[in-house]
């Protein structure tokens, strides 16, 4: 595979937002929910709590939400945006997409502002991210919104307490424009398909229908993951991963002053942590209050760095995480 | 909103491929399951036949069969593919996306090239082959691999025949790489959430749940669109949408020499041919043995005029389509 390196690309994040479930869900209701003693949640798994969306709280609503709270956060006028790019894990239904169900209630149906999804699952954010700036780079646009949002709660399987009691709902919406303090230095996605079957949820597209068979259909509706197989999987890449990232870098793991993660599960953070130094006190993790976002983690993550202030006083940012897929990706910031 | 135009990149369609299901549906199998009259359904609709996929032709099965072909006709070693853009037009399930089992089917799996999906539904091939052409403009990559696959069939309600008659499915894949005979002028899309009512699927996302209610489930689990409402929908932001994508590419619709649309409908491309000057005898047109295929139209389309030689031919060469959303979408490629 050829290994190229993108013009660097100047951007300004000028706003994001995000948007809560109004359910907190403590860990120990998922205790009762999985059939275990108290506390084995928060022990186990390393969360507290998640938020769960209700019935009204849909993928388009939260993320609308979230992109309200971006434009205004930028001080944007939601006609200024050029382009709208969804970034969820999972979508709200199969047709027409997410992104353009977000722009119909943010009140600008009629504009013709494009709006369209991209889906690497848990890394839907960072590739809407490199897209944005590819097209800010090419001059294709100058605003752009991206919209993350996703509710891991409407298909848990509380059997599997793995993939189960660490999911959690949410939005994330972030407003960047062309030209600013951030510079894209690196970015890389690898893609491992022969990890396919370790993370997935089978219902819901064309290949199991309802109609033909239902209990089939039903039978894999819930989501499913091998954790142990998934982390694996992942960990075996990853220093050959790293080691291909920071040589596109053209850096090192040193020279990171702040690390944003996907927020997969304690041991896939922990386990980040341990494979760059130094990095416990440069982690930016919201899992203990949060869980599994799906894609909505990584933009979650980001704006909670970014409201810190930390962005801009971190030379090198690294936004990094895996996906089922398997896939693993990342992305260097400079400022 | 700003209009911007992307720097020219040139770029060489290296192979193309497509897999047709096997079982071709005449319409008057369809006059049937519609309960009307022989000959109603090529009558009102236009088309004599469709192909309809069996459950082991799947869409990662009969992506991965078109990639093969694709592959094959560009001579290239799969391992040699930068990129694996899945643009299909509806999923085969929820996680991981189509591309991720595209690749798994290629024998890619344990490679690391990156895969993942974008979404415009029927658009989603215009949109992908711009995502390429971006990253052949900054070096990115060099050869790419464009799948889309659709099972329009998995999902028809036969009481609604508009909304079902007309639908067929397939797969139709390209092997593209940077530099060559073939430019992007100008690529355009518009989106207008406030229609994104006249064209759904509900059922196979998040917000409706079958384990919730599975009646309501059921009940929303087929294709539905309003097909006036659409045409109508289509048409009024229509004469806008070419006259500023006209402008974008700096030339006039009387400059063009091949038409390649998506196969929406009959009175779509009849509409898309009067809007055109002498575009009857430039477009490509094989609506009549296909029907719509999703976002797989535009690409079997595509592939149709690639290898008839029009493409070499063709001075200005049109993509152009709409899509629920409802978007409209163009790109002008020259030689």
């Amino acid at each position: 595979m050829a290994v190229m390196r993108p013009q660097p690309v100047s951007f300004n994040i000028a706003g994001s937002g995000i948007y809560l479930p109004r359910r907190a869900v403590a860990s120990s209701e998922v205790d009762a929910l999985i059939g275990a003693p108290a506390g084995t949640v928060e022990k186990n798994f390393g969360l507290t709590q998640r938020y769960w969306a209700a019935p009204d709280e849909t993928s388009s609503f939260m993320g609308a939400e979230a992109a309200r709270r971006a434009l205004a956060d930028a001080e944007w006028d939601a006609q200024s945006v050029d382009i709208i790019l969804g970034a969820c894990g999972v979508m709200e239904q199969p047709i027409p997409g997410t992104s353009v169900l977000i722009q119909q209630k943010l009140g600008l149906g009629s504009r013709g502002i494009p709006a369209y999804d991209v889906n690497a699952t848990c890394l839907s954010f960072l590739m809407a991210l490199d897209m944005l700036l590819d097209g800010f780079a090419l001059g294709k646009w100058k605003r752009g919104l991206i919209v993350s949002a996703d509710i891991a709660s409407a298909a848990l399987d509380f059997s599997n307490p793995e993939a189960s009691a660490i999911f959690g709902d949410g939005a994330a919406a972030f407003a960047i424009e062309n030209g600013g303090p951030l510079a894209r230095k690196a970015h890389l996605l690898q893609s491992f398909g022969d990890g396919a079957d370790l993370c997935r949820l089978e219902a819901g597209g064309t290949r199991l229908r309802p109609h033909d068979d239902l209990d089939g259909f039903l039978d894999r509706s819930r989501f499913d993951m091998d954790g142990l197989g998934v982390f694996k999987a992942t960990a075996k890449r990853f220093p050959a991963f790293l080691e291909a990232f920071f040589a596109r870098a053209e850096t090192t793991p040193g020279a990171l002053d702040l690390i944003i993660p996907h927020q997969a599960s304690a041991p896939a953070l922990e386990h980040l942590r341990r494979s760059l130094p130094d990095a416990h006190d440069k982690t930016i993790d919201i899992f203990a209050a949060h869980g599994n976002q799906i894609a909505t983690s990584l933009a979650h993550a980001l704006h909670t760095a970014h409201h810190a202030g930390r962005l801009k006083q971190s030379r090198n940012t690294l936004l990094i995480g895996s996906s089922a897929g398997i896939s693993l990706g990342a992305t260097l910031i400079a400022c």
